[in-house]
């Protein structure tokens, strides 16, 4: 029940409507492994500069996450993002980026991690993510990946053989669009499914998430929230509960995914409650069995199918 | 477990990406009939001109839908629009509007309706819709109503009226945030609760139905189609399967609500492969008990709350 991580830990300045962060831990790997390490053990693939604190470190190894696969460049300096949200919490403008450490990052896979029944792979560069899967031994139950438009963009051929190497691909609905040329959802993951993943999870924020396999479909609403404070790293943390509840019960069917994606759902409403990975931190295994009993009062109904 | 449904009875011009519709019989009260006459009678209360086909009204006749309270002004013309969607289907132009017979409309509520127990005011001019109340001499044991932006800015005061003599309010997310000045749709919820709905329905469109009742909250997606082909009627249609399937069960508990809504979205999701009511017409008693299989598929997971 072990699952490997892979993506970005970095500094994030983010400014909402609400408020103005100063300098705070992000990254997605960092959402990931705060999320998952509820469900599973966790194995950290990244990358930080000399300036990342030991204490944030600290803090995920006391959630018994592995950093072996962590690579601190004691010289350099980490990834930087800053970016505004706008009104309406759905989209956002990028006001910096600073690839720093994560500019020519190749990724090792320790030894102690081969045995790995479980893969995420974080947004990331298309050929880091391949890197990872080229230096497994064997190959995982199950591999999930997450992306980006930037990659459809400058490194489509590389994202279309991934494609034919994982399970799973989390994209968010204009991603989606975007990657399959189609409007309608449904249409767009047909066209997906084409080019490899058997299953397909379109995020579409405050909205919730669509998962697709075959001609089978799902859907999981965001839980209605009075207020969205910060939504960066939502999809990053759903990507954790998602993977982190498969990992735990090490059961791949449709039927288990559907779960695993209302576990993910749950994970994201505590994410964007508050800056960065603050929520994540506070939350304790009973106010996650009290969210996860909400989503089932929110979406379960009885109707007599005679 | 009878129904009085208020609403117009008119003509429509739709075009949409995917074509343009010659004058067709739309209305509120058309929607609503077409649709909730597949779980229970229907008295309707409406005005045409003498333009309206008589074999519009034999067929809701044919399908037991009582037309006494249907005024047929013979010397004038039914209510007219025209309107224009944009490609993504959730917005639309207004092109043409002409009241016609609905300008100076005065319902007047038959006798042999007066034994009604559920009432559903479909979107018209809140005086109409307070006419209609005021005309029936024991309160129904339900009461829905939608209404429009366009009232909100007209007709406020009445609205405010309204609001003190009904159960459910049928509005869209926009709607729901211009009547709060909330944008968050669980304050916006809340605010309205206070102005005296004890139930209240944000329809999303695409993005499905919230139901809010006290601290209690139900979501329910709308069915993903490959295409939506003409929204029009949409939201008449979920109204009309919500109220149909309350007053088919005579049982206005939350959880029958949450049945209801979903009967709502399965009813909307028809209505949208065609244009106008033309779906509608078709579908079978068991075109809907699949259509419910497939709600519960969409959105039914299993959880083990330990």
């Amino acid at each position: 029940m072990s699952l490997i991580v892979v993506g970005s830990m970095a500094f994030d300045d983010i400014e909402t409507p609400f408020g103005k962060s100063n300098r705070i831990v992000g990254g997605a790997a960092t959402y990931i492994a705060w999320c998952a390490s509820n469900f599973t053990e966790v194995r950290q693939i990244s990358v930080v500069g000399g300036d990342f604190p030991s204490e944030e470190l600290n803090a995920l190894r006391d959630r018994g996450v592995n950093l072996e696969g962590v690579q601190i460049r004691k010289d350099e300096k980490s990834f930087y993002w800053a970016g505004r949200y706008h009104m309406d919490m759905n989209t956002r403008d990028t006001l910096v980026t600073e690839l720093n450490v994560l500019g020519d990052f190749k990724p090792v896979v320790p030894d102690s991690y081969q045995d790995c029944e479980f893969l995420m792979l974080g947004n990331l560069a298309p050929s880091v993510q391949l890197s990872v899967i080229s230096q497994l031994k064997s190959r995982p139950k199950l591999v999930a990946m997450d992306t980006m438009n930037f990659w459809m963009e400058v490194a489509l051929d590389e994202l279309k053989e991934l494609f034919t190497k994982i399970d799973v691909l989390l994209v968010n609905d204009s991603e989606a669009r975007q990657l399959s040329g189609e409007f309608s959802l449904v249409k767009a993951a047909a066209a997906i499914a084409n080019m490899g993943p058997k299953y397909l999870i379109i995020k579409k924020g405050e909205h919730g998430a669509l998962l697709f396999h075959g001609n089978e479909v799902f859907f999981a609403p965001a839980l209605p929230l009075e207020e969205v404070f910060d939504p960066t790293g939502a999809g990053d943390t759903f990507a954790g509960g998602f993977i982190g509840h498969l990992a735990k019960t090490r059961d791949i069917s449709f039927n288990n995914m559907k779960t695993a994606i209302i576990v993910g759902s749950a994970m994201a409403s505590f994410c964007v409650e508050k800056f960065g990975t603050q929520r994540l931190r506070e939350i304790s295994h009973q106010d996650i069995h009290e969210r996860l009993h909400q989503f089932v009062e929110l979406v379960n109904f009885d109707i007599a199918l005679v």
